[in-house]
């Protein structure tokens, strides 16, 4: 079990009191705030409900959550320490100078900053080598990226822990005012800003351009990779003799930042409740995480970018899955929102889905995985029947269990059981399997090695009561 | 029908030729470059295999493409002319001139120019009134996004068109060079070229930040909506307060524009080798392609943004499906791309899904509507049986015939037969549905106006042979 201590718990901290915490490390929470565990608490909330709908398989068990009057006592034992205060230096350097009096000699100190380089936050402390950057992106319980800036041997250290947190840790690696990726958001936003202010454009119409143009892009390549394919077959080189003229032309202000006058923040204040007035922030929080959630989903379908960072941590999360005596434990999860209805519960075509897994998940339990299939064998379903008794809703926890009713040759049979946590049935289903050869896609016996794994479980599996009453 | 030229066939004036021609427009094509024709022969092929993808209704039958060795035959009959000839504004002129002398005079003649302004292209024209400028987005049959520049009258009815190619037309009400979009892409794009002269990041791990990190993001909500819900419940005002002071600080480069020395370009095209180089510019064309279908179909199950954007789409689509006699034609569609699995064929999950899909059809068709559900009534499945006889693979098209087999109080069965375009059976399969309340979540008999038309429908259905063998 580890632990982290989260120092400052606002938005940013609370993110990553969840994103631990839900990843089953135990939290310690510093903020003198009377109404920081309130506020960490609806963010812990929100992660609850998104984060494990990214995943496949179910994540650990939570870890335990504390609240400290006292900073000594949350740094202590910690692993992790992230410091997330507000964004003023001196601020920033006092709470790091008393974390690092309390903090365990072999703790990684993380600082949250947007802006602030190591080397600032390095200034009169007695180990800096400690003392690294790592800036995550809200919500901090979803988005994967964290720019990590700082002392090599530490920022290694952290770059694991990340990863076994689901994030994607950047290692940026000359250090620069505000890292890498809000230098760009920077750029963006003092555009953005400038078109408001000239009166071109209203933050919805502004919006519109991300949503329906490039934000679609930037979710699965960046900018870079994005004019490469635009390119063509000339690719790059191409691209940049074609647009290289266009940056000697007006098509950014200079420079210039418009005044925050009063009446610009009022207006872009006003701009923004004529768009998203409609719904309270915590409602926008809700759609943004399931839009997060379905597109980072969807990136999984493609095994490309986020997804395939997704696939990898579920990769680890099944592996670790427990199996219990007798039947197969082939599935163990969650319902992620994007599988829910018009009804309001999961759709009936989401519980084929959930056998499929199940049949996957038997398949590879006897020796039909990835390899097998890569070198020319599967099997292909040829029958199902589902019974559906309960609805389930999103978020629910849920699992299957499998048993092996049939094993002859060719033919496998399974019957699946569809359970709530608390044990009671909200589906069944019986599926009937043929092994295939996938050059020809007809039916064939397996290879001996798979038959022989597949009589012995099937043995086994016989000798339990039958899974489904027939 | 309506028909379209395009003037100029590069990767632009190609993917308006594929939206147009996928959307039953007629389509012709002027280019004097002899490599045009294969060059949009390629690109209306990327488009075939992802727009439709999109929808879950088909698309109208695709329109006549034709090749033209003269700019006035190409222009003559067109509603719409889209320019999409090299970013130079003395060509622009001159072709316009040319389109303008033999356009009808109520045809949209319109630019796709990433920089230049209406009134820059209207000088020495007669009649600029119909001149405007509709700025797409690569991949153009995919992003929806169109910018509008230009005479109100032109603008409103070139919105009605784009809206009815499944685009989203955003009237810029004040031309500027470079629009609205490029102006935020060219910030952002100054400040990557600097990270990398600089020597602080590669573009893979520019691209990084973008697609593990603030990409995701801005495929849903855009930059100011973002910052609306990360300011938490004080709003927009308090983000500004928060974060105005970093405007005045160094967090982004000035101005200047990085000169592109042979070295630089060189650099920045080693380094987009390193990052995208194991695939070729076709390869990762279809992989962008498939991520932006997955990535705007999840958004389609949240119904925001471009997801919203696709319903109701499919809704106009689905209005103008037909209905053969007899059975319902309750799906019509192809595969897209993210139904399919490691077998690489559509996944056995998705059976269950088109089979949904069907009875929703059904539902609608006998007054169970959305209007129906929001009273308070439904229908849930209970039973499902499917056969599973043919593979399908993604962009295959297929149908789903659907007949009553009992209609009896609370208690509705279906039989589906899923069938391939030449009209072989894929799939079939036996739904048993029971009408339920949805606030007690218990079965209930459905109200007197829809057990009406479910009777009639049953009668008429019985009358017909059966669609399924049993």
């Amino acid at each position: 079990m580890s632990s982290a201590a989260i120092i400052g718990g606002g938005v940013i901290g609370g993110g990553w009191a969840a994103r631990f915490l839900l990843n089953g490390w135990d939290v310690a929470v510093y903020d003198p705030d009377p109404k920081a565990k309130r506020k960490i608490g609806e963010v812990i909330d929100n992660a609850r409900r998104a984060l494990p709908a990214l995943y496949d398989h179910a994540l650990p068990e939570e870890g335990q959550l504390t609240f400290h009057d006292d900073l000594e006592l949350a740094v202590k034992d910690a692993d992790w320490i992230a410091e997330s205060v507000p964004e003023r230096l001196d601020i920033k350097q006092k709470i790091l100078g008393q974390i690092e009096a309390t903090a365990r000699p072999d703790a990684i100190i993380a600082s949250s900053t947007s802006g602030f380089k190591p080397s600032e936050l390095h200034e009169g402390r007695s180990t800096p080598e400690r003392i690294i950057v790592a800036h995550p992106f809200n919500p901090v319980y979803l988005i994967p990226l964290v720019e990590l800036v700082g002392p090599e041997a530490t920022v290694e250290k952290a770059q694991n822990t990340l990863k076994s947190l689901g994030s994607y840790p950047l290692h940026v690696r000359k250090e620069i005012d505000a890292h890498i990726a809000d230098r760009l958001l920077e750029a963006v936003w003092r555009e953005g800003l400038w078109l408001i202010n000239d009166g071109i454009a209203t933050t919805e119409e502004i919006d519109a351009t991300f949503t329906y143009g490039f934000g679609l892009r930037w979710a699965q390549m960046g900018l870079f990779e994005t004019y490469r394919v635009a390119g063509g077959e000339a690719g790059m080189a191409h691209f940049m003799a074609q647009f290289g003229p266009c940056l000697k032309w007006p098509w950014t202000k200079l420079m210039d930042v418009p005044e925050l006058t009063d009446e610009l923040v009022q207006r872009i204040a006003d701009q923004s409740d004529d768009q998203s007035g409609a719904y309270t922030i915590r409602e926008l929080e809700r759609k943004r995480d399931d839009n997060l959630v379905a597109i980072m989903r969807a990136l999984k379908t493609r095994d490309w970018g986020t997804g395939a960072l997704l696939n990898q941590m579920d990769q680890k999360l099944s592996n670790a899955a427990p199996t219990p005596s007798g039947y197969f434990r082939s599935v163990n999860r969650s319902v992620p929102v994007d599988w829910t209805d018009y009804n309001l519960h999961m759709n009936e075509g989401r519980y084929g889905q959930v056998f499929s897994d199940a049949a996957d998940a038997v398949m590879i339990a006897i020796g039909a995985n990835a390899d097998y299939i890569k070198s020319g064998q599967s099997y292909f379903t040829v029958e199902t029947k589902v019974n559906y008794l309960e609805e389930c809703v999103a978020g629910d926890k849920f699992f299957v269990d499998s048993q092996i009713i049939l094993a002859d040759g060719k033919k496998l049979k399974l019957a699946h059981k569809m359970c709530a946590e608390d044990g009671s049935v909200i589906a069944t289903c019986e599926q009937f399997l043929l092994h295939v050869d996938l050059t020809t896609r007809k039916s064939c016996p397996p290879r001996e090695e798979l038959e022989k794994n597949m009589i012995t479980m099937a043995e086994i599996h016989a000798a339990l009561p039958a899974l489904l009453e027939s």
